[in-house]
C-alpha cells in the first residue's frame, strides 16, 4: 500500500517514521511512505506557498496552485483516496480506519498548515478527516495518526494478528483493564479471578469490566452497543422461532 | 510550563519537536519538553519493561516499576498533571486543552506500548485523555497532539493572537471557508462578497457559512450550540424586561 504526504514540513516525519512498529512495518515494505513538499511546485522565485486570505482577517492561507501540482505531480494507483485533515472532516475512527486499510491501494493525505487552506484546494480530496473537536498548528500530527492507525491494520505489522481482535472497539466496547507480574505490587494486588486459571470466569470477568467501563466512562459507546445486542438477540430469537416452524 | 513525556521511544519525538510552530515555540523556551525512558528505571539485567498479563491473551503489557520509577524520578512542580493517553479516556478537545494550557505548571504524559499498562499504573494517573475511537500502535502521537494543541494556546507560540479566536470550535462552529489569490483558478471563482470589501456583509457570510456547514456536518455540535444561542437570547430577554421594570 502507498502513501502520499503533502506536506511544507516532510523532515517532521523522519524520527516518526523510522520508530517503533511503524518503522518496522515500513522497513519491510508493508506500506511505501512518499513524502512530497508543494513548495516545490511553487512557481515564483520566492517558492511561495501562502497568500493573504480575501475578505480580510489575519494569519496566511495555502495557494492552491502548488497544492495541485504536487498532487497532480503524483502516480495515479488504481484505488486512490486523496484526504485532507482537517477539523471540519469527519471523525477519524476504527471503521473508517478498516476501511482505508482494505479499501485502497494509494491513499494521499495532504497537511493543511498557516491558518488553512483555499478552499478550491477540496476538488482535488475525496474525503475530509478529523482528528477530533481540537486545533493543533499543523495537519502532520492528524496524518501521522491516520498513517499508523492505517498501516497498523495491514497483515503483518501487528506480529500476532489476534491481538488486533481482543481491543478497544473491535466488540463496540472499551478494553478491559489487565495486569502483569508482579501478583502484589505496592499493596495493589492483581485480581483474584485472573490468577485462578478458570478461563471461563476470565472470559466472564472481562466481559463484564468491559461491559461496566464502557457503561460508566461512554454512555454513547453503550447505548450503540446495547441496541446492537438487542437487535442481535431478536435476530437470534426470530431463527430459532422460524426453525421451530420447520418441518 | 514544563511537559515530562515518559516515552520507551523518545527518539520518536527528535523531528517533530524540532519542526515548524512547535519547534519554534520551544526554541523560544515557551515550554520544555523532557523526554524519560522507563527502561532505564528497569532493575533487571535485561532491563525489561513488559511480561505477559495474568490470565492469558495475547501480546506483552508493560509492567508497573518501572513506570512508578521513571514518574518518581521526575521533579514535582506545584500544579502537576499526569496524564495517561488511552483509547479508554475522556476525549481530548479544545476546551480541555485550554485547562491543561492555563491550570497547569507541569504536565506527565505517560506513553502506553504494547498490548497495554498494568492497571496499576492508574495510580500514577490524574487522568486518562483519548485522542478518539481508534487505535494506533503507541501512545507517542496522542501525546505529540496534546503537547502540540495546548503548546499551540501558551502566550507567544501563535503570531497573531487574534487567530486564535477566528477558528474552528472557539464559536462552538466550524470554520468558514477561506479563499487567496488567485481570485480565479482553473475556472473556480473565489466568492463575489470575500472581494466586495464590505466588511459588514462579509461577517453576515462568514457566520451564515459556519452555521451551514456546522449543521450540515456535525448535527451533534449544531445542537449545543443551538441551545447556547437559545440560552443567552433567554438571557438577554430577561435582562432586558428586568431593566424595563426598573424604576
Amino acid at each position: 500500500m502507498r502513501f502520499d504526504i503533502v506536506t511544507l514540513f516532510p523532515g517532521f516525519f523522519t524520527s516518526p517514521l523510522s520508530s517503533g512498529l511503524l518503522g518496522k512495518a515500513l522497513a519491510k515494505g508493508i506500506a511505501q511512505v512518499h513524502l512530497t513538499n508543494p513548495r516545490d511546485f511553487a512557481t515564483d522565485k520566492h517558492r511561495r506557498v501562502d497568500d493573504e486570505p480575501y475578505g480580510g482577517g489575519v494569519g496566511m492561507l495555502m495557494k492552491p496552485e502548488p497544492l495541485f501540482a504536487a498532487v497532480e505531480s503524483l502516480p495515479v494507483l488504481p484505488r486512490r483516496d486523496v484526504i485532507f485533515v482537517t477539523p471540519q472532516g469527519e471523525a477519524m475512527n476504527q471503521p473508517l480506519l478498516k476501511q482505508l486499510s482494505t479499501a485502497f491501494d494509494q491513499i494521499i493525505i495532504l497537511c493543511g498548515h498557516y491558518e488553512g487552506i483555499d478552499e478550491r484546494v477540496m476538488q482535488l480530496v475525496t474525503r475530509e478527516v478529523s482528528l477530533g473537536d481540537f486545533v493543533l498548528t499543523c495537519g502532520e500530527i492528524p496524518a501521522l495518526a491516520l498513517l499508523n492507525g492505517t498501516i497498523r491494520l495491514l497483515p503483518g505489522t501487528v506480529g500476532k494478528e489476534e491481538s488486533l481482535k481482543a481491543e478497544s472497539f473491535e466488540a463496540g466496547l472499551l478494553d478491559y483493564p489487565q495486569y502483569t507480574r508482579p501478583s502484589v505490587f505496592r499493596g495493589l494486588e492483581v485480581p483474584t479471578v485472573l490468577r485462578s486459571g478458570n478461563h471461563a470466569e476470565i472470559e466472564r470477568w472481562r466481559t463484564q469490566q468491559q461491559v461496566e467501563r464502557t457503561r460508566d466512562r461512554r454512555p454513547d459507546l453503550y447505548q450503540q452497543w446495547l441496541e446492537e445486542e438487542q437487535g442481535a438477540a431478536r435476530v437470534s430469537l426470530e431463527e430459532a422461532s422460524q426453525s421451530e416452524g420447520d418441518p
